[in-house]
């Protein structure tokens, strides 16, 4: 958080330390004093490399100062991403040896917060551990399943030996110590690491780092169900640790027949099966589902009947309802329509779509759980979408829960880009 | 909720009902369409009262039709409150003998909803068990508090004999039939009577409706912490049972040592007591503070320290900050400083000031539960608030949930209106 400066008047290049730097427009100076987190390329003015160098190293930490010359603080330097500054401190002149100093404290910091939110217990032994931004830790990201542990180095400031040492050494002495420790995997996203740049290293273990295969897979629990996880397959770093904690409202809610749409590896599925009758889980990926079946043998005291079905989510519903199907409970988590602005009316109309149709297919009193993990559409514009399917389907929904991210995927209060997962529960009259 | 008519010829009176009717204009109509359930003064075009009379009864069922005479539906018709219809069905001129019917059914599903969303238990014997338009039930709200039952009819068409007998009958005939039923009170909310232009009459029991005097006290029970609950004081219905859950969270949540402003009767103060060192309530009701007093005595279990301030908060947080008071956990829960649209500004202040003070006063790594229950600031106005005080504070802080209020308390989902209360957990770095 960077302090508010006096407004004083022009010193230009005052306030210019010795290392790198960079100049920012006013409207990105004011965003920064009211908490904001990063800089655009194009709010930059000017580059100012360190006193006898003529550039700027990728992931190098600079000054940023607004274009009167006063420093706001210090970020890491992407050469690559429009987000081209992410703001670490607000002193300025920021040494990487102090910055490596601070990632421990805050790292700590991090994993403390998770044993207040997500305590490991028979009930649970998997959760986000470092959420970048939200937990003051811009670019990293770790996820960790039972005695797994996945860490994502995403910009060129983090994807360094001294961050990943520095992160292999605290996470492994501080995580587990007493049960046989962790295993510790890097696993980059290619697709962040093309937007920056990086090298696509093979993704390998960090700890133990030795010669042998280590260990890829694992068993984790969330709310008292088991789940596989492999580390060498699957989408973001495996599961969807976010919906842990509307996984199990959903199991509160659920009742009778009920249908998952985009269940992936079952995880909404297999959480409802422990109070329905029937479950049917649909997923477009039959890798997914095969997981999602074999998550569903992990668990062999849920009573309700189950089946997989791969398909396409829109082309199954609209095939579900002219055949007049009906449910007592659905679940809508259809992945990020909108993974842009520009794609987020596209988005709207998907979202539309598949409400309208789910809520059609709702016996009277039965329950709708919708999501949406599009950072590109606000909760409010969220729930006027799912508004007027209710309105079209001359339905009367009642809104019971409107949920996020668990606790452990928390967001930066200044920085509403952070604020992604919506989870609505409805019930629909 | 209305069916979307298509689009016709002008058939001007051709629908018009043999009782009374209100013709409106084109906007509300489309408001009413997309699912919003009020018609406002200023949106009725004509008034025609049933054939044979001159004048429509203040509290009638009348036909609610566009200006082109297509039927929309049936609303309770109010002379004097600025909502001047409240629909209650999309067919149009419901008999009253079929409203009535359909009142019990309602009254029904609610109760449903409850024995699943907030089922009595050891925990917890206290809940809203009617809520008005949230259970189409637009006029009647209902709160439970173990076997003392609260019933407010707050409308024109809603405070009438038929209503409250079958009311009565259905609460009475529903609730607690194994454990010696309960005692049911009918308490004017004198405001909104005001409003409604309703008689004034003293509270009274409704069952059992003996001549004896009748019990108007009881002690409930939310999250296994004991309350006093009398039904001849306090504001609202006597408690704030919307925030239950939050309460709880509250108290998973908060350490050390923990300020609560505007305590009330000692809600989060004692739920937090639970897990803390010392907690000091704040309120400007001495008398909210000696019901806090003697809740806090019927849970000698409790731990902390707990003591009562009578102050005004605005003050006493000044006073605190200026003497570097320093808190582990601090919730805001301050009344509706927005009673209307127009107040809103005045209120956003407000909530940035108490905000803002909390924020500093916290230690590093503390926890704020700021909350707001005016409906006239929206949950994206709101963080906003909270943002700029947490920016101006110069403290980087993360939102860990953003909740609302139980599910015992719904909202319409076409009805933006009916969502009010926020609460936002945030850590402060």
């Amino acid at each position: 958080m960077l302090r508010k400066v006096e407004d004083r008047s022009p010193r230009v290049v005052a306030a210019q330390p010795h290392g790198p730097a960079a100049a920012i427009t006013r409207r990105a100076a004011d965003r920064l004093r009211a908490g904001h987190l990063w800089v655009y390329r194009s709010d930059i003015e000017s580059l100012v490399p360190a006193i006898g160098t003529t550039e700027i190293q990728p992931g190098a930490l600079l000054t940023v100062m607004d274009s009167r010359g006063i420093p706001l603080g210090t970020g890491l330097y992407s050469a690559a991403s429009q987000i081209a500054v992410r703001i670490v401190s607000n002193e300025a002149a920021l040494p990487r040896a102090a910055y490596l100093e601070q990632l421990r404290e805050r790292v700590l910091s991090a994993l403390a917060l998770r044993d207040q939110v997500a305590p490991e217990s028979m009930e649970d032994d998997a959760c986000r551990l470092l959420f970048s931004e939200a937990d003051n830790l811009p670019g990293i990201v770790a996820d960790r399943y039972n005695d797994l542990v996945i860490l994502q180095l995403l910009t060129q400031g983090t994807a360094q030996d001294d961050v990943r040492n520095l992160l292999t050494e605290v996470l492994t002495d501080r995580l587990r110590p007493d049960t046989g420790g962790i295993t510790l995997w890097e696993r980059p996203d290619p697709k962040i690491r093309e937007l920056e740049q990086l090298a696509h290293p093979a993704p390998g273990p960090l700890h133990p780092s030795t010669t042998e295969t280590p260990q890829l897979t694992t068993i984790f629990t969330i709310n008292g169900l088991r789940f596989h996880f492999d580390a060498g397959s699957g989408q973001k770093t495996g599961a969807f640790l976010d919906q842990r904690l509307n996984y199990a409202a959903a199991a509160r809610y659920a009742t009778g027949s009920a249908l998952d749409i985009c269940t992936y590896q079952g995880g909404f599925a297999l959480h409802m099966a422990q109070n329905c009758r029937q479950v049917t889980g649909v997923d477009a990926s039959r890798s997914a589902l095969e997981v999602a079946d074999r998550n569903r043998e992990l668990n062999p005291g849920i009573p309700a009947q189950v089946e997989w079905i791969e398909a396409d989510a829109f082309e199954l519903l609209r095939e579900y309802e002219s055949t007049g199907q009906q449910y007592d409970t659905i679940v809508l988590d259809p992945p990020a329509f909108a993974k842009s602005k520009r794609a987020a009316e596209g988005a709207m109309r998907g979202y539309k779509e598949l409400n309208l149709r789910a809520i059609k297919m709702l016996r009277p009193g039965g329950t709708l759980i919708t999501c949406s993990c599009s950072h590109h559409v606000p909760l409010q514009e969220f729930t006027e979408v799912v508004s007027a399917a209710a309105a079209d389907a001359g339905r009367r929904v009642q809104l019971l829960e409107t949920r996020g991210a668990a606790p452990d995927h928390p967001a930066v209060l200044t920085l509403p880009e952070t604020s992604y997962l919506k989870c609505l529960i409805c019930r629909v009259g």
